[in-house]
């Protein structure tokens, strides 16, 4: 089968062997996958795959099941479905864990199938696991235009929080405002002073892909008892941190990635997903946002297009 | 009444009028009151008391309640008790919300009952509510034979987590395995080491009131998803923080203080220590640990003992 690896920081299209699903796991058909922000690091050796992961790129797809392994229970040959992977998306074929499949939302087709695991994942854990958000609360997306923040601020409204972003343009503003997003502050001002104005008495909770270079200020205009998820590193892993400041403001800040956490814990995640965000999908009242769709040949244009920040929601990657 | 107040950095024996309880809260005659070293850090004007709490020493007492104020339900006049205060405990009398007031434990004299609330309620609170420690997890206490550290130890013990203690004399340590701690290292010598020895693939829970000082070498024997609450900041606030492994090994850092929670937050650790914590002492599982007993008027060696370091357990004062 065909399928994408990464060779000395470039993308490789090469042909593999089809893989097997072991017991508990279950073979899919890719129809699509979709660019993470984490492919980048990985292709350039930031972000290794976690052990046993597979060293084909690739977080998430949607596809047929075509095969079970031993002991699934909760999926079937033949179901439409989308997957949280470790791995191994950017293929023809690809094995996961039943656990970390979902059956399709109703009415979406396999390019918003493939465009809506790692995003929702990623901000389902983060927000409602981590940081407990909780109905009335403040949230802040920096990158409020990318995949995770247009996800996130669908969630917060549908969920009763107010979101705020931070973004490159006024024209991704303006779209993260037409989402639902309360306020917006282009990335080349005063993004702080803005927060602050938007949140008097403090923010509480910021999904922050940037890390360093954010970090002392996110702290600031965090309320207290407010959650700082430190979710990329854009910006940046090394900072100073006033621990006074922290204790007496009683906050919190939470490192985290789902790739490498167990099968167990993305299970919990995407069993969530099912019951609290997939109505929302099949109702409507969140939709997947789909910047722009390439065939697998083409991922190499894919990836520089969100390299350089030009997206607004996902890009998604047909495969068969 | 007679009250003990900061008055240029010294403490002051002085007259001041009785209070009288607001609607919701109990006028409690104060048998006994104990020392904690956040009063040390008042006394030297690094933590002033919360907007609203009473300019007179003392976070925690035991007495009998005297009168009730209005719409006060869960408590009656005459009952024997103990208190979490936001301050205000070095005096004849206190009056304090009713939510922050229960039953002496069975078969506890004043003395011991004024050494629990404070230690107990900041251990319940930051192990079992911010750490969401789990049995079967590893804690770590540095100062473990402080009023928190023998407080810890025990309730590890009963809830069936493992702990270590790092303190600052040979006896401390001793003290502390009697009392149910796994292993202890002595300040002086190479803690983090023998941490790291103790638990090898990482502690889950560090409670920690040292601050800046240990921060970096807290953070790497915390295990992945390991939690560090900073509960003091004895050795300094400032500190670097790498956000990389942060975020790789899935951690959180828990800045946290008790004093200026809200009345109803306060509520909720004490019920808890009601339902979960006072059996214990009921049935004698749980015991609390007397260092010295002074007199109010003697409020200065007391304080001195805590600042040099003396202790094993709490200092408690006999007020009426």
């Amino acid at each position: 089968m065909k399928a994408v690896e990464v060779e000395e920081n470039t993308l490789a299209l090469i042909d593999v062997p089809k893989p097997e699903p072991e017991p508990g796991e279950v073979l899919i058909k890719v129809m699509a996958t979709a660019i993470n922000r984490a492919d980048l690091a990985q292709r350039n050796g930031l972000y290794p795959p976690p052990p046993g992961a597979s060293p084909i790129m690739g977080l998430e797809c949607s596809g047929i099941i075509e095969k079970v392994g031993s002991g699934v229970s909760t999926r079937r040959k033949g179901e439409e479905v989308c997957a949280l992977l470790a791995g191994g998306g950017y293929a023809e074929y690809v094995t996961c864990p039943e656990e970390q499949v979902l059956p399709n939302p109703k009415g979406l087709d396999w390019i918003e199938s493939a465009s809506i695991p790692e995003v929702y994942a990623t901000c389902w854990l983060n927000l409602f696991i981590e940081a407990n958000l909780q109905a009335g609360e403040k949230v802040v997306f920096h990158a409020g235009a990318s995949g995770i923040g247009t996800a996130g601020i669908q969630l917060c409204t549908n969920f009763d929080c107010e979101s705020f972003v931070t973004a490159g343009t006024k024209e991704k503003i303006e779209f993260c405002e037409n989402l639902g997003s309360s306020g917006g502050s282009i990335r080349s001002g005063a993004i702080f002073e803005d927060i602050a104005e938007w949140a008097p008495s403090g923010v509480n909770v910021i999904l922050d892909p940037v890390g360093a270079n954010y970090f002392e200020n996110n702290l600031k205009v965090l309320a207290v008892e407010g959650r700082l998820v430190i979710i990329g590193l854009m910006g940046g892993a090394k900072s100073d941190l006033n621990l006074g400041n922290l204790m007496m403001k009683r906050q919190k800040i939470i490192g985290s990635t789902i790739r490498a956490r167990s099968v167990a814990a993305k299970g919990i995640v995407m069993k969530e997903l099912e019951n609290k965000v997939w109505p929302l999908f099949d109702s409507g009242r969140i939709k997947p946002i789909i910047h722009d769709v390439f065939d697998l040949e083409e991922v190499e244009k894919a990836h520089s297009l969100i390299e350089n920040n030009e997206n607004i929601g996902k890009v998604v990657l047909k495969v068969n």
